[in-house]
């Protein structure tokens, strides 16, 4: 028997299967300084842990995405190793703040399975949980992915297509964070005077910087999240592949955007939830991403008078500034586009 | 009104003005393990908690220049954000060691103006100090740079040339570093049996050693800072500027030369203060950085038998081995010279 | 008297000779989140302190090999500064965990001289210990290094050529790892069912991953390892040299064939010893890194019902999946083989 994990087909997965994930980890201070190197990210939150006690936290938590990237990462060699595409994301909430010394492990269910017409593949959908050392959830998402087949002549499990997750309750939107002393919030700190009343639905901005890519980092960032995606790592793979190049993991644009984004929405300091995103094209070491956000919603937490929360759309673009907010050339996705992400922050009121 | 950071114009800054700028930043073992990982440093009292602890300190201190570094990033995006040039710093000294777990801040004070007589620009003068939480100052350094105009109709200030800082005094060397036990000093451990008295003035030293840069790892570095200034990342943008390439942060290339005069100043631990400096020429990824070092002066502490003070001026180079001491090619700077530091170094006695 | 490290010559060295080498260094968690990011390393027992405490360490212990580089890169400035050649290494076995916040020292025992025939160079054996802040023993090592003379004329010190360590014993194995609470190891979490019985003598295991080495990776390695060997971070002087191109550090191989040994040997969590390794040829930035490896030998360890010990030869090659085993073309090294290790790893029963 190979000791290799070949990862799973779609006729390995079975509905209601719990698959505990390999390779807990304990996150760190160490961990933290290298998602700053990696993203350059300034929200004060997560920068300082003076500034986290004053508002209410007991110190600096992680950054949510280096959470994501972290739970995400161990998933891969259980769910989507002989993944053929990665379908879909959706209705990710941050349940609780994590902090170094924490440990996380990540587990998922199987919650749905349809084979293919052609027999070669199936969607698999999984919901997975980030837990800590206690059990606690910090996070939660579903995730569909399409799956080769290992045998077209193996029967399917019987098609079960679940509900998928709609727009967010806002009052889940909280739970990751304490109850904040607004009053201890210092406006000159963080970097920006506005606050969620400021902000209208429809609101554009351009968050101006350019972040520039290299191998290297990308490389250095999915490998902290202990993420094995091979096309992310193997030149001489993917050099005879269908791009000639290492792939950027998607999760690393998105991080490269969050920090970006600082610049607009230095308030915005928790990503509380995430409705589902896009990669819409992929990204290569050597390009410069840019982003803009806009405003698509507002929300108020059941409650809640400290807070309140954003629904974003935040848009990326390799190599083209995003002054004019490109998202669609004519009917289609303006080339430039390579992230489409749906999400909820927070911010002081 | 938007809601990205444009930066400050000469016009917006008026003399007395405090500025108190965004992102403070609790420091760690992680930052510490990344510079070493971005430069390579070997000074013992930095790198071993009992060594440090041996000869009088808590536990290891940062890196000076890691915090000149994290301190300078923040004042950027305030002061020299629309900066055209920048002209000098001077008279910076460390005023506190700072240790894992201390969260830094920064502060300037608009201590000078002068508009230019194209009325495109104009002078700013700054005072900034760096912070920790219970308001210990850690250092403070006086920098003015150029800045641009919004509108060259728009009146001007009013001049205002501060007395810029000369020479230092040396009884202000010490202030960051306690009292030294040199009985417990291990000079096998700390790499070199050279005391302050084994050095003369107009001493020069080759540093020997070269250290070739990377795109990813000034990149990381100038993150870890917190830095924005954009030059540094977005070879979208750079590409099409003067030099075609993204330029190297000057912090790194004096972190470089600090870390390459650990060969022969092995017992050179602490950076007591920096006179001044300058970036002679760019430099680029892919160039090799090599340094070399002359004794400029000496100084005893008032007080102080533990330790003495030597001047010096490191030079750094870019692919130019430094055994002939390159500095002028004729009347002008040698084309392989990319700074020239002048700073007072602390040894043991 | 110059300042600057000169490295010993031939003639430097004396039989009995005890060298302290420079620069200790307090580890950190900081130091293993860069290890991580660099080769994205997943063994449960160095990843989470939950894990690690549950089967009988006080918390997670560094990578062995991260303890290795460490130590090594000590001993370079005394040892090997001017070595024309690295010959070999053996006999070294791990003795303790270590911990982050261990203070690690390093020092060497001059064991063997024997100057060669022409008189030019000669083969300096030391024996290498790397020491905590308390003088436990936490490895040991072998390393035999051809040295360059200062002067042809100068007489040899008389040849000591020591008896090298041959097998390792396997009593010996077990020192660096607690008891085992073998009932609280949770296979799903370490990411595979193989236990030590599970294995057979003669059994093959490609690692299949490859992993695209970065300049800018090696050099954060090894600077962060403050190893100083120049031939991995001077492009300018390498450039000109026999291959064009900085080498890199062998030990980055290592742990990079290791990281992706996680694939087959999950539950490998302790390198215990090593007896010898060849890097049969250089890596340069840019080639791919595949691994494989062959169980060569198994041994209990006496009194220890928890753990079973393996012996590995794990070949990496560069540009060459490792799906055929390659070693040998004809009666040559297979050119794509880059090292040939020959260690024991512990498992649990």
């Amino acid at each position: 028997m190979s000791k290799t994990n070949p990862g799973n087909c779609f006729e390995d997965f079975r509905i209601g299967q719990i698959i505990r994930h390999a390779t807990p980890r304990t996150v760190t201070s160490g961990d933290v300084a290298l998602y700053t190197s990696l993203y350059g990210t300034r929200f004060a939150v997560q920068s300082s842990d003076v500034f986290a006690k004053a508002i209410g936290y007991p110190r600096s938590p992680l950054d949510d995405f280096l959470v994501f990237h972290i739970i995400f990462g161990k998933t891969v060699p259980d769910v989507s190793l002989n993944a053929v595409a990665n379908l879909g994301d959706a209705g990710c909430y941050f349940r609780n703040p994590v902090f170094p010394g924490d440990t996380l492990s990540a587990l998922s269910e199987v919650i749905g399975l349809k084979e293919n017409s052609s027999h070669k593949t199936g969607v698999v959908y999984v919901r997975s949980s980030g837990l800590k050392q206690d059990g606690t959830r910090v996070l939660e998402y579903v995730r569909w992915v399409m799956v080769r087949k290992r045998d077209e002549a193996a029967p399917a499990p019987g098609d079960h297509v679940p509900r998928l997750p709609q727009m967010l309750e806002p009052r889940l939107l909280g739970d990751a964070c304490p109850p904040l002393e607004v009053t201890s919030y210092d406006f000159d700190l963080a970097g920006s005077p506005h606050r969620f009343d400021d902000y209208e639905v429809g609101e554009k901005i351009d968050h101006v910087d350019g972040m520039t890519v290299e191998e290297a980092e990308h490389q250095l960032a999915t490998r902290l999240y202990q993420n094995t995606a091979r096309v992310h790592f193997n030149q001489f793979t993917e050099g005879k592949g269908r791009f000639g190049r290492r792939l950027v993991y998607g999760g690393h644009v998105i991080s490269l955007a969050r920090a970006l984004s600082f610049n607009g929405l230095a308030n915005a300091f928790h990503v509380a939830a995430i409705n589902g995103g896009r990669h819409v094209a992929p990204l290569f070491a050597g390009s410069t991403v840019f982003a803009w956000s806009e405003v698509t919603d507002k929300a108020e937490l059941p409650n809640r008078s400290d807070l309140g929360a954003l629904r974003l759309r935040t848009v990326a673009t390799k190599d083209q500034p995003c002054g004019a907010f490109p998202l669609r050339a004519s009917d289609k996705d303006d080339p430039a586009v390579i992230l489409d992400l749906d999400y909820w922050v927070l911010l002081p009121r």
